[in-house]
């Protein structure tokens, strides 16, 4: 899903892209902006990411996530096992709501202003509806003084992160997939930096995480995530 | 940790003792007030839980089940692995501060009342301290305003239980345990029902939590968590 710069802007889409490159599957990534996604699917996806592998069709990062483990048992784990897999769907279950959300509430004018001109109308219409607010605008209003309680919604990350490298512990799972999508897509058109300087263990871990699978994530035309 | 009426209100040792009964230990409680805690551990501790086990005394329910998972192999485990582990220690990192702090400021006038008159004074100015709040009763101030976002907090709980009986999945893990022992601490004491009457999946989990292990949280004394 990208932005008129070019840059993939869809935090879904980055948790699918960190799962492939975790289980070292290589794909084939088709650029589309959002008005396309019906045209490209042949109307079965309103949303990405999408995954087409063999005869199989999958939407969903959820759904996409599940398929490759089971279809490619022998490359590396995303899970050790269901039991992983529950607690990586309980971090999500706080993570969306109360921390992506929040993100929203900050960037999402920002988003709307980096896409291809031909999805904003749909952009404002469906994220409008979706969001039950009564305009963009209003959702993000005095997101200067919102930012201080957004940093603070991620304490968990902080916590957990200061005693291991990775939300997952010594090596990234699923959940620090997650979590970098987020910051990445905010890092694809953010124009009030998220994070305070001095905001370690943050720091070191999106660097660590951007960093992943021969810099995955990285890129020239990135926003600062961090002031200063 | 025992109140006036016999009950056991820490939600740190509810912990140590989902734990125990899962890795099937037996074990022997001591019930203390809170100002004994000095005394009976002679000095060691100023927290519950606390365990003795042999020679080793262990304070700290994590490093108490850090303990019991290595000095027990053979029993079953309370961890699959350490990403298992590090993805509780994440969802401790969020459930702490963002759901048992939001419990303490419903509760915890309700544990002042409860507990022994000789905790009553220490117990005051302890909490006050840890929680920089100027009283108590400012604490809980206006408690049944802030009754439908305290709800509302527990919403990845609801989310991750409308996919499975447990947050670990098909059986407990040591999530459930947390958030077990947080609802069994609030049931020791509440004067005020938590939660509505119709809130599945919440109620049948909480059932069913507490109908583990022969009924570990069962107690006839326990106030209603649920209105009606």
């Amino acid at each position: 899903l990208v932005l008129e710069n070019g840059l993939s802007a869809s935090p879904f889409v980055w948790r699918a892209r960190y799962a492939l490159a975790h289980k070292a599957l290589e794909f084939e990534s088709v650029p589309i902006c959002l008005t396309q996604i019906p045209k490209v699917s042949g109307g079965r996806f309103k949303t990405v990411p999408a995954l087409e592998d063999g005869g199989n069709t999958i939407g969903d990062s959820w759904d996409i996530v599940t398929y490759v483990e089971r279809a490619y048992p022998d490359k590396p784990p995303l899970f050790t096992g269901p039991t992983e897999y529950a607690m990586v769907k309980l971090f999500d279950a706080w993570f969306l709501p109360q921390v992506m959300r929040r993100f929203l509430s900050l960037y999402i004018l920002d988003i709307l202003n980096a896409a291809r001109p031909e999805d904003h109308a749909y952009f404002r219409s469906s994220r409008e509806a979706f969001l039950k607010v009564p305009s963009l605008e209003a959702f993000v209003g005095n997101r200067e003084v919102r930012l201080p309680e957004v940093r603070e919604a991620l304490a968990p990350l902080r916590r957990q992160l200061s005693s291991g490298p990775f939300l997952g512990g010594d090596t990234p799972n699923y959940a620090d997939y997650i979590a970098l999508g987020a910051f990445r897509w905010v890092a694809a058109v953010s124009t009030l930096p998220l994070l305070a300087k001095d905001d370690e263990p943050l720091r070191s871990w999106i660097e660590r995480g951007f960093d992943l699978y021969g810099g995955i994530a990285r890129d020239d035309r990135l926003k600062p995530l961090f002031e200063g």
